[in-house]
């Protein structure tokens, strides 16, 4: 993404709409082929790379500016998961020739919010035509001090499992996005049925907890793709198992009543991803402070199982182990 | 891109093809959500994306080792031309149903190839299915002393405009991949014709270059949209005029004789893209020199023409300035 005059309609677009994003000295205002980013003295930097695909990851008819947010916001989750505060991104944009000027406008206000609100300004990027979907793809940098990444593989046996906020509701609002009939027949209350749908378009990274996922998680990842199949993920990095109680993963009201009403969506609340909250292990030391930090910083943690020697991630309703369809969301 | 057990395709794909490409320390195996790059003490990092999208940068049919070799050396193009030093890559594919494994093999056959020739490591990325066409984004990340990443920016009246190795070859090869017949044509033989074709499949970036470039040139960048649309960047990034003698302009003997036989081929030659040369104006004091250690480092650089005062970059030909019907890509 370079732009140095109105020459082309590329360069045009992007120095009208992106340029104004381009806050960082390392950018050089998008007219250059490259950018730079430094660490802080004393610091590693953390990449990482999320992308959506129109009809894949959003909706066609999804509002560009919730858009432009869920995939920077994607990214921020991954970075508040690894304890990195963000430096800045860079921006990867595949468009149809039916997009039109006011689509990119609304994208281009969507992402500058949100680099404003999280202090993580645009890098620089590439802007291509396609003959497909609407791509987009956010490669994110944050720092950490050298050498403290929280890592996936560093969970140990002892260490109590958390999460933030709550779990499932991206999944529920995915199902009334698709099926608004479906609010009825839970049960929701407008309010409800709008936190759910809410959930889904826009994360909430949990970006304000990084400090103390870097100063108090054993290990962490963040929850994108069902909470089932992260943890089990994570299990398999440590060499460890895993042992939740359902009843003790959090819910927000909304998801409490539709599970009320049709107790099968459970395991689209334990599995179903969207949910970008933080999956944190803790040795038993930490695990008082964690929760209270969280607290303080404004998002609760609630501690849902412990890790043990073994493998596997075991989900235990009244006692018995849950098995599910599909213990998280796979691409292929 | 994470895996660390064979749990379901995309894991499996991943941790078979993509794993073994993952050889830096800050990759973590693909096995964690992020990745670490850390340049060097007093080094700035360098940042650069770039991406392919089959039937607009490629060719559907085209074999998968060449398509991911392709799209590395796009980006690294851009480091070389930043005089940066490569650290690593991170990869977005996004693949329909239709691609099988096969693709992915070779795929990652030649990624790793050129990961292992350039010293660029996979340091992380993202697998995606999509409705559309094979999308393919790097980002690549390069070291440059503190401060001296060697901008587009800062091009001065009276540096000399100098080209590594030929330009239009890619952009004449193209032109034989649509249309074969064109070879005959020309009076190409089959050594040019592939040459030609070869050029544009499998670009040649300049990395050996990146050291001379650093130390001596004033302003570069990468030569990707075509010679006169990306001189005219540099010159409006640079607040300067270019003019450039089309004689000197270097050209492969295929080149030549295409125009020989063709003489408005000139034209697509100049602004037609896909070099991956790299575009360098010099200080009087530092052009013997670069000249010089280019064709040590293996790649000869071609004095072209003068930056002066003014704006606009005009090509001269038998004394008159030459106007382009399209002096650059633009993908808008």
């Amino acid at each position: 993404m370079a732009a140095s005059d109105e020459t082309s309609a590329e360069e045009r677009l992007i120095a009208r709409y992106f340029r104004p994003l381009a806050t960082a000295p390392g950018a050089f205002g998008l007219t250059d082929d490259a950018a730079i980013v430094t660490p802080p003295p004393g610091c590693d930097l953390v990449l990482t790379t999320d992308g959506v695909i129109a009809g894949v990851h959003f909706f066609p008819d999804d509002p560009p500016d919730d858009v432009a947010r869920k995939v920077l916001r994607m990214n921020l989750s991954d970075l508040a998961a690894k304890g990195a505060a963000p430096l800045g991104f860079l921006l990867s944009v595949a468009l149809p020739a039916t997009v039109d000027e006011a689509w990119i406008a609304g994208f281009a206000a969507g992402l500058g919010a949100d680099a404003a609100l999280y202090g993580c300004p645009l890098l620089g990027g590439d802007t291509d035509r396609t003959p497909g979907p609407i791509s987009v793809s956010v490669t994110a940098f944050g720092a950490v001090p050298h050498g403290a990444m929280v890592r996936r593989a560093t969970a140990k046996p002892g260490d109590c499992v958390a999460v933030t906020g709550t779990i499932g509701d991206a999944a529920l609002g995915l199902m009334l996005r698709r099926d608004a009939g479906r609010a009825a027949l839970w049960g929701l209350t407008d309010a409800m049925s709008d936190h759910l749908k809410r959930r889904y378009a826009l994360p909430q990274p949990r970006n304000a907890l990084a400090e103390v996922v870097l100063h108090r998680a054993a290990a962490a990842m963040d929850v994108s793709d069902g909470l089932a199949g992260d943890l089990a993920k994570l299990c398999r990095a440590s060499g460890v198992a895993a042992e939740v109680d359902v009843a003790s993963v959090p819910l927000s009201a909304a998801a409490r009543a539709a599970i009320a009403a049709e107790p099968a969506l459970i395991e689209t609340v334990l599995s179903g991803g969207d949910d970008y909250e933080i999956l944190v292990t803790l040795a038993a030391e930490n695990a008082e402070a964690f929760i209270e930090e969280a607290r303080k910083a404004g998002t609760p943690a609630t501690v849902i199982g412990a890790i043990s020697e073994g493998q596997g991630a075991r989900f235990l309703r009244d006692g018995e182990a849950m098995t599910f369809a599909r213990p998280a969301y796979s691409h292929f």
